[in-house]
């Protein structure tokens, strides 16, 4: 038997043999992961393969591409086979033998046909319940173990730190603490399990205006005082062995090959000893995007110099592209060996040498679903945060309110969220709300007018064409010129169908700059019907639109975008000429032809049938929601569509309202608040969510989740943290207020929660020191429920400036009417610790200011613990 | 005679025996500067001080005091005997004869009667003409001089990066390059006249949500590449021989005593031998504000170690607070020694110990201010901004165009802007406007809604009362509680004339929490007239308002902030108990209670007249206006008031639309900008504004300003500029746009200019080579006109990430109808540099792009420059 094979051997004595025996082919494939499966080939995997992830496709075939499919896949027994079939062929057939790791995405539950979807992260992490945490990731940590998957791509604990962010919804929301708690709750039941964790993505992830891996400049302070926080967390206290980094540059450095994050931070400062992967084609963006390698073989070969270890790309085929410096040993060959060597490591840690092979036994017994789905109810419950419920007390809806109008799409469609499966048995709001009304209520639905409100369609190839050599076809003749205003001879001429492009990081054709270049679209425009239509261009300018040699639009001389159309009239088949000129002198073009044929309006009548609803009924339940995700930040936070104005009509029925907010990040809501009784933010909830919401408005449970973000009153605000340094001036604005709409840790309660009785175990201790701080909370209301007690805390006086309130501890009580627990808290010199100028953690001597409250500005307790000079 | 006082002897001599002879008392007051005079007691300033901001006092008495009032004070004559009496005193009665140094404001013109006010600095800016900026500079210069005021507290340099920063229109724009031109320009200009520059505020002054002010995290690269480089540049080629310090804290330290900026970055690195100045009230900010002193000595203590020379204080009684340390030796020699060498120093070179007089000679002569006069008409004349002039070719107004219809407030006003004395023969736009039409023509004036929209006042104390002891005083009974649930006995009782109250800072009293307090406040509120009123809060929540003990308004639950009434019928002179109550659980705590008697909305008739006006007109003109400045950043970017409803309602007439914008930062115009036919930016004009912008829409004179900030779509893309880095992933968001709405470097003109011709003189070249770019512009419209030419360059591989691009160099051309010039830039391998990874500023090999253009997106020439690798 061969030294690696042997089980009883240690791990770094198996690795170590394992490398000497393998060529650089090996081992580059060691390093490289994809989607897929073997395919039709399975003997261009003959070298092995770090891993895949099955029922993956990628969305382009370029290199740089970054969006992948998530086809749900058949049923649990066929991805085992799967699973198995992959595996057998590497044990068996590769020249090694080395198992590959089968990974997938699996941030609120694996996203594949089958498994239980619960709510999404920015949810659990509004529950403030690290115990429910650990059991949501066990039950998600049981159903991927099952199926093969050794290694999840999850959790994402970027700090939402601004909610345009469109991935706001997979964090734990803007404070390092509590997604560092809720990280490593994650963490640690995946890695007990034998499921390797990727928290992501190394690091920020988001920037200037929002904005997704947009470029990060960020000091070692601010890293190590946030930023770097709940990644630290997941490695040194869940033990997580894997992590991903991200797509933007870090001071100047791709994420993916920054030295100093990698090989000085993680691996040497924080003593990692699992594998660094890139985010999905993130490599070779060092070309393509940063513009710091020359090529995606430099882009690879400086990555992995600079402390990647694994390059994750959306296809096979792009192996060949990163291939060559590594065979032929371009790239540091200690590097290569330590990023070999650390999959090798954890492959054998994971047993996959001995274990290959998934056993099928279980498969029929799916009872653990019920209690999935049991849980994920449970879990969405607790993080549904009651933002307001006015003198009114609509909620709980009361038993005299016999008829309830459900309206909105979000009520049916029961949106999971970004990065789900199908889920199991998913219940939307309005089924589960007639299910659990008495007999005695009638709940009744409409649609109202949805999330999007369109004016205009893309013209379609239909109703385009052109002559060529006396000859109609289909399509708009193309001019495209390598200079900005149409001159000389076209570099590319082509027939386009249509005229709807988005040219960002490359040019219309390889062979037009991709920031400077102009374009001429000639043919002939067919009337689909006779009438006055609108007709123009969405998109940058500047450009000219042309009909039948007429300027309708003229924004040559603009730079900016928008969308501006003209009246024209036309008769039904009649053929127009038409001529669209463009120009783009900066790169990043989005362009379209658009008209309002056949754009039916149906906002209107959908507005006005809801209205109707409301008036025939005693309460109005409103379901509103936002769009958002991977790739789509928000320069707007209000409702999306004509939601806002729905709100305002339905509120102007004089009928009660409750709002109820599907989405992952902040909304701003100026128009409306105060028109509304009652708003409930219930997250993207699951599977399950809709009986939990319907729990939550009958009263059968009351909602005790509180905002783990920050709601601004407006977009101008932005970013808005509850944890910001002092400012040397003021923090509001001359035209509106600094604070926010709701604060970080708000959540109401159908009860009220009083909170008494503070004191400190010792007004003065000494660095090193821990103090307890003791106070009473009791439920002065008629309803039990639970409350999450917040402990903040503010360094009086201190060598480097501090933040003006930290969160440092928190925890859930759960109180019957009339009854009060004693509580306490207690106050670690880790809780105390600062970085001073030297970036040492210490804890300097002077005031702490010690903060107890039902969110970060609803303070009801003040403290203050003195830490005096001198040493332990 | 003494050594110090032979001004034979080199300066260095001088300073060292003068120091020699000073007590330590008379070390410290050197080190304070102070608005105000001698006052009442002379006698108090014996012992010397650094010097006086004359005709200024400050605005509160608090030594955490930032705000002053700038009294234009008398004539020219007058200032002169005042400093002179001033500077008598301390040269003939203070005991070592020390002059004290006369400081100002003189932003764009010196802030004082008789003085010629400039357009503000945004618009210098926007005029991209460094030769004019001297010219201005040198007039300003010389107002200054000649009343003896040898340093001015200008320029500001901070890069306008955020253009919600309420202090944007100080600025010279966004760009680095553009900053760093303008600022050498002006700072050059005085200290060749011997007047001392003060580039502030060191270091980027503004933060988050472009608040001013607020806690700034920069590395040292994103300081080096942007930040520092304009006050790099008045250094050490504008020569500034001091600098004044922000109030924001840099990476954990105030800058005011920020060891790493002041010490290591300034007066070591860059070598400045000039002195360091905290902005007014800033030192004791470390204790009030950024919690790292432990009172007003150890803050004085601090900045003086830290790299501070002078300290800067708005009352001179602030001295006693920071004295002690100074007196006691705790402050370390070397450094104090060091700051009263620094000021004596320039003290010296300024030759006031031998020339400490101004002499009234040419003050009779004021024939130069009509020179001034006709300068700033030319400044404003040049950073005229064309934003837009759609296809009816509305500008220059047409001969046909016989009836003018001039609208809103800002055509009477001549706002100056920020930092603005009154200036000299301010012409608004209508006086000139009327003057410079033809007889043909007839001009008339309606004034619109204006920049406010006032819905409710604050209850005046006339209409509060409350009954003590049984008897009726006026104001109402307020009781302060050091918790926020209005529990036990009060801590402070006292009365209150009215409720508008404003506790940022400071809590209410010295005795209750600043950040932790409730308060109650009851008595009788009297009806002024019959009638159902509006009556509520604006302010935090959370409260209860109580009229005649029915709860009217409550949000005691809430966090948020806003303005609420509820509708309530009152008697003329009938009295109705009145119940207050607040609580305060975070500070920062704003809270008025107000009503809408006497508010008399004009808005609503003051837009019909507007209307009816345009209807009689061929044209309208309409004025519109922001609200900004120091204090007052914008959290809302549109027209404030209903300027945008006025707009709309002007276009709807049908009638030809000129918008004239005033104002020193970007608005958004989503609402109105495709209905309106022409768009100038005319900034804060100056005190020949009028004429300049009558000149730009009558056509005698052609814009040519290019805009020195991005003027985005919306808020929800801040912050937004041209020269950002490249992202990992878009640009854009899900529901709009990442462009902008007008790019930096934008600018329209009644002409057209073509660029043609481009070359390089070397396609190829080594690090350290220059290389020339020609090119040919032509004016290729009807009219003569200036073009600013702007060339940005690209590094396409670096071994560290670079902006996307970056301006490098611009020009002002003029060239008439038909007229071309041949041009060209060198690109020198200044501009070729980089940041490496080590912070040494090296060229690299490999590509650059090399862009020409309009403005920074309407590139119109592209080029490429390879630099070989290979040894000098």
């Amino acid at each position: 038997q061969l030294p690696y094979k042997n089980a009883k051997l240690p791990v770094e004595q198996r690795v170590k043999d394992l490398l000497g025996r393998m060529t650089p082919e090996e081992k580059f494939r060691q390093l490289f992961m994809v989607p897929g499966d073997l395919g039709e080939h399975p003997e261009q995997f003959k070298s092995g393969l770090f891993g895949f992830q099955v029922n993956t496709t990628t969305v382009s075939n370029n290199a740089a591409g970054q969006m992948m499919t998530y086809n749900p896949g058949r049923d649990t027994r066929q991805t085992i086979e799967k699973v198995n079939s992959i595996q057998r062929y590497f044990v068996e057939q590769s020249r090694l033998g080395i198992p590959v790791i089968i990974f997938d995405e699996a941030l609120h539950g694996l996203v594949r046909t089958g498994a239980t979807s619960f709510p999404q992260s920015i949810a659990l992490a509004a529950t403030w319940d690290k115990a429910l945490m650990g059991r949501v990731a066990n039950a998600i940590a049981y159903e991927c173990k099952q199926r093969g998957i050794r290694q999840i791509l999850s959790p994402v604990v970027n700090l939402a730190t601004d909610v345009r962010w469109g991935r706001v919804e997979e964090t734990y929301g803007e404070d390092p603490m509590l997604s560092a708690a809720m990280g490593v709750a994650y963490v640690r039941a995946f890695e007990q399990m034998g499921i390797i964790t990727t928290p992501k993505h190394f690091v920020v992830n988001h920037g200037a205006g929002g904005r997704d891996s947009y470029p990060v400049e960020a000091t070692e302070r601010e890293l190590e005082e946030s930023y770097f926080v709940p990644f630290k967390a997941c490695i040194k206290d869940g033990g997580a062995r894997s992590i991903m980094t991200a797509y933007n540059s870090l001071n100047g450095s791709p994420c993916t090959a920054n030295d100093w994050l990698l090989n000085k931070k993680l691996k040497q400062d924080w003593g990692f000893k699992g594998f660094v992967i890139s985010d999905a084609g993130a490599v070779g963006g060092a070309n393509v995007l940063h513009f710091t390698a020359s090529g995606y073989e430099d882009a690879g070969k400086q990555a992995i110099e600079n402390g990647l270890d694994v390059i994750f790309q959306t296809d096979i085929a792009h192996a060949d592209l990163f291939k060559a410096p590594f065979i032929n040993s371009k790239v540091n060959r200690a590097k290569l060996d330590s990023a070999v060597a650390r999959v090798l490591r954890v492959k054998f840690e994971l047993g996959l040498f001995e274990h290959p092979y998934v056993p099928q036994v279980s498969v029929n017994d799916t009872a653990y679903l019920r209690g999935h789905h049991q849980l994920a109810k449970e879990a969405s419950l607790k993080s549904i945060v009651l933002l307001k419920n006015d003198e009114r007390k609509v909620l709980p809806l009361a038993a005299v309110a016999k008829t309830i109008a459900v309206i909105g799409p979000d009520a049916i469609e029961a949106r999971l969220g970004g990065y789900s499966g199908p889920g199991n048995d998913k219940v939307n709001l309005l089924d589960a709300l007639k299910k659990t009304v008495g007999a005695d209520k009638t709940v009744q639905f409409a649609p109202g007018c949805g999330r999007e409100h369109k004016l205009y369609n893309v013209v379609a190839p239909e109703f385009l064409s052109s002559k060529v050599g006396g000859k109609r076809i289909a399509g708009l003749e193309a001019e495209y010129y390598n200079n900005t205003s149409l001159e000389g001879n076209p570099v590319v001429s082509r027939n386009d169908p249509k005229i709807d492009f988005q040219w960002t990081l490359f040019s219309p054709d390889p062979k037009i700059n991709y920031d400077f270049y102009s374009c001429r679209w000639t043919g002939y425009l067919t009337g689909p019907k006779t009438g006055t239509y609108k007709i123009g261009i969405e998109g940058n300018e500047g450009y000219r639109l042309y009909i039948d040699d007429r300027l309708l639009l003229d924004t040559w001389t603009n730079q900016a975008y928008g969308t501006l159309v003209a009246e024209y009239y036309v008769e039904e088949s009649k053929e127009y000429k038409i001529r669209v000129e463009y120009k783009e002198p900066a790169g990043n073009a989005r362009f379209k032809l658009v008209w309002n044929i056949d754009v039916v309006d149906e906002t209107k009548r959908a507005i006005a049938e809801a209205v109707q609803l409301a008036e025939e009924s005693d309460v109005v339940v409103v379901t509103v929601g936002t769009n958002e995700g991977e790739f789509q930040d928000r320069s707007h936070l209000n409702l999306p569509g004509r939601q806002e104005e729905m709100i305002q009509r339905l509120a102007a029925t004089g009928k009660p309202i409750v709002v109820v907010l599907f989405g992952g990040s902040a909304v701003t809501m100026s128009s409306w608040l105060d028109k509304v009784n009652a708003v409930v933010d219930v997250w993207y909830p699951g599977e399950s969510g809709g009986e939990a919401i319907a729990d939550v408005l009958l009263g059968k449970v009351n909602p005790s989740g509180k905002l783990p973000i920050t709601f601004p009153m407006n977009e101008g605000q932005l970013p808005l943290t509850y944890n910001h340094k002092p400012t040397g001036r003021g923090d509001d604005y001359a035209d509106g207020t600094g604070q926010p709409l709701f604060p970080f840790g708000y959540g109401l309660s159908y009860t009220q929660f009083e909170y008494r009785l503070v004191s400190v175990s010792s007004q003065k201790i000494k660095a090193g020191d821990s103090v307890r701080v003791n106070f009473v909370v009791s439920n002065v209301g008629s309803f039990a429920g639970e409350e999450v007690v917040q402990l903040y805390m503010r360094d009086e006086l201190s060598s480097v400036v501090r933040p003006l309130k930290e969160l440092k501890a928190f925890q859930r009580v759960h109180l019957e009417p009339r009854e009060q627990k004693a509580l306490s808290f207690t106050i670690t010199p880790a809780m105390l610790q600062m970085l001073n100028a030297k970036m040492q953690r210490v804890v300097e001597p002077g005031t702490f200011r010690i903060m107890i409250g039902s969110s970060s500005k609803d303070i009801r307790l003040v403290e203050r613990v003195v830490v005096m000079k001198g040493k332990l």
